[in-house]
């Protein structure tokens, strides 16, 4: 007996060392793709179609040691620019590691992503077909660091303090008359996570403060909530961002010769429907709708209105999924989007309304490769 | 004998559950390198030496569940700017799912390699020491979708929708009097592939159509033919590219102001013989010749010719496999062109004839990493 | 017993291949990172803060195949753009293969890094909070091959030759009047590392000569020598580099206009102090002084001093490794710089005195993530 076990043991012990098989099993390497076959309209008429590579971001992930975890996920859809302030490139969206000293604390160093609430911005990209406006325009992937704590199963808080950019104030907003530059231009983060009903309903709210200059600063709330049954999961998120200055650019890029708008507000609702029809198909429907508001308008016009626009977004669709063991959609939806000027913004800073859909059948995977 | 069987499970159990363990057994990294020692020749002068990165492609791909597939490819030679019609970086030569219904099937999504035939453009690029011009001044690594058919274990058809190209018609050509851009400028590759007497005759044919413009399209033929024996290799490829507007911007290079030539054929023969002296020496030799021809040259002078250049190549070779397990080679090899142009093309477009050579000595692996 | 045996056998037989089990146990893949929080002061003022990403290079190493290592390492602090002559981006610092024929000689084929002598240039770079003058405006990621030779177990000599640049002669220095580009702009290097006392006492030295134009030579001598004990070490470099053209680039910036500097010499002394306190706190300094001298500047002005520049380092800190299993250090330290220019700098050159300094807390690791 004695020596049988010897030679089993001789004969099974493995060429990888335990720890070694712990980081192979722990470290998880992804390709998160969406690849789709676009139909374009613009104002109702065909426009183009092409396949896009909508996301394709890889990313590195997991338990490297007891207490320590690792993120990196760069994508390869963004050129990617060393930046002037956190010096990493921008199209890598997180580089950091978490260590946790008990199962209570998380800290955070390195390139994170802002800890914004709100379950659209919470989701995978992959996942988002169209981002809206107070979204689609904001800067989240920052370098800093964070504390989670978590006092019961329940709750989760976060906060953070990061750069409040990427790239220089000059690089952003060139000079602005009567505005210095911060000499510590900084984003802290407050967010949490709440946990009721066995899960059934969820939360993620945050308050952001972004210090972009001396005495100017953008304040930032977003609330999200989630309902989630057997078959069918219900997100609704409410997001406002007041802005001393045009943060987002987007009421900027509306004014004649684009000089960074001041006084600015942006308020976004946002609504995600799930229906699981079975296990392999899914109904799903996105609506949304951004006001842009221009409240620190110097113009003496009594025509003068604060709002802007109001940029409407649906995304009705189909995802199925095919595959038993691996997370990969196949989807089929519309996404539009209506884009309406106030009669001021029309009149006085010319712009138009218009509306764009198109109709998209592509793949979405996280695909687990590693 | 029961407690026994039980430790032994207990002890041996691997950390690392199947799942994983299949994965990290199925999925490839590679490093595809090719670095070389070159000393280049210009008309038979001695121009300069230098060490070179020929190739340096990042590859990670394999079976990542099961009846599906992933392959990544990303290059350290190029500049990675992300494309404005697909989205993804220049330097990606690969980034795609491939889903096998059943055996017979392949179903590929992404970014795709188009499907042409001939045995030059299907070789791992390490393996090229230099491209005929038809494949050189080609644009193939383009997003979409494919099938393959395998009705047998003999043939495999290959049928794939592409955009046509990674960058706007407007970058490519600028605007050319008189064209519209096409709504969807696709590539529709059908491709065949053969194996006969037990794989000692091989072909890889296809047949390609690429709208550019509206009317405006690009026929491309490729015929690949390979006779494999025991210890010797001959490949033959024969392709031909007919262009309503001039894709390659070979012959748009040689008019004054570089405006995109219209009509434009480029014809290439591609022979390549690899002969086993060893298991660890080989004699390799490739020869090819490119004709350039512009038959829509507007030119109404009588002098005028079609053909505007003849390019040879041919590159002899000694290929030497050092190591048993790791497919390495250390080459020396001799790379010479010649470009001959026409009389026409000397007289009225200012053309001259010229020759290079280089020679090289370095290694070629598809390295495996991981 | 026989059966139970070959049952045994079938049981615990590994799903992942022996030579696939010992890829993934030997090779690598490090995320090396240092981030911190920076205050900066610039002659005494406080200028700004922010956190930085001072370092994060992805790495892939290890041994691949009997006899055979592979390394790779890439950062993403830097623009990836692809260098005209070694033909890879400017952002992969290493991409070779290392064959080892016995236990006495390494051969090197790739883009490797100069092995110039020293401590401070042989340390990983996430360790040197801020490099002297000598190695931080020199280039030493260059593409080539070299010979390593170990005649017993206390000495190794390596010899490399590899391109003098990445980019060429033009890209660098423009045209200079009167110098001609050389056909093989090369580097060699010759290095030497002693181990005595047990590895109490250890060298680097090297002496390099690089050829950039015809006649035109740089000659760089570097010394380190580190006294290992066993809770104290002291390394201390000495390096000295003799430019018929400025390659640093660094007199040639002080010259009104820029124009290519020549007949230029550097020299430089740095220490590194490391006092361990207990396994969990260090203390650690690196002080430097860093000299520019400008022998062949044309001017005949009497008041004519070689010397421009004198800039002193000093970096006195304290490192701590909280974990146990993971070489990760929390530190907390100074960089203080101080830059003083010769009376003739001043006057005839424009140059005026400064002193930058900052104080910075954050994490370094060269982390196993897979």
């Amino acid at each position: 007996q004695h020596n049988q076990s010897t030679t089993d043991t001789t004969l099974y012990t493995p060429l990888i060392p335990v720890n070694r098989q712990s980081l192979l099993n722990n470290v998880d390497v992804l390709a998160n793709m969406r690849v789709g076959f676009r139909n374009e309209f613009f104002d109702g008429t065909y426009k183009d179609s092409r396949f896009v590579n909508e996301q394709f971001r890889l990313e590195i992930k997991g338990k490297v040691s007891d207490k320590l975890y690792f993120r990196f996920r760069d994508r390869y859809t963004r050129n990617p620019e060393t930046q002037s302030i956190d010096n990493l490139s921008r199209s890598t969206d997180l580089a950091f590691v978490r260590f946790d000293p008990n199962e209570q604390w998380k800290i955070y160093v390195g390139k994170l992503c802002a800890d914004w609430g709100g379950y659209e911005f919470d989701a995978n990209p992959i996942d988002i077909y169209e981002y809206s406006d107070i979204i689609e325009y904001a800067d989240n992937f920052l370098t800093g660091a964070g504390v989670g704590y978590l006092p019961n199963k329940s709750n989760e808080f976060t906060f953070q303090i990061l750069n409040s950019r990427t790239k220089t104030f000059r690089e952003l907003y060139d000079t602005i008359p009567g505005i210095t530059e911060a000499k510590f231009p900084f984003a802290a983060v407050l967010s949490w996570r709440g946990n009721f009903w066995e899960g059934k309903f969820q939360t993620i709210w945050s308050y952001s403060i972004f210090k972009d200059a001396t005495h100017q600063y953008m304040n930032y709330f977003a609330f999200g909530n989630q309902l989630q049954l057997k078959r069918f999961r219900l997100q609704y998120d409410f997001k406002l961002s007041l802005e001393n200055l045009d943060r987002k650019m987007l009421v900027t890029s509306w004014i004649p010769g684009h000089e960074a708008a001041q006084g600015v507000e942006y308020m976004s609702h946002w609504v995600s429907a799930d229906l699981q029809i079975s296990r392999i198909v899914h109904l799903a429907f996105t609506g949304m709708v951004d006001f842009a508001y221009w409240n620190g308008n110097p113009d003496p016009s009594p025509d003068k209105t604060k709002k802007l626009r109001t940029a409407w977004g649906y995304i009705p669709g189909v995802e199925v999924y095919p595959l038993k063991n691996v997370n990969l959609k196949v989807f089929g939806n519309m996404v539009g989007r209506v884009y309406r000027y106030s009669k001021y913004a029309q009149t006085a800073l010319g712009q138009a309304d218009y509306d764009t859909y198109r109709f998209t059948v592509g793949i979405v995977t996280p695909l687990l490769i590693l």
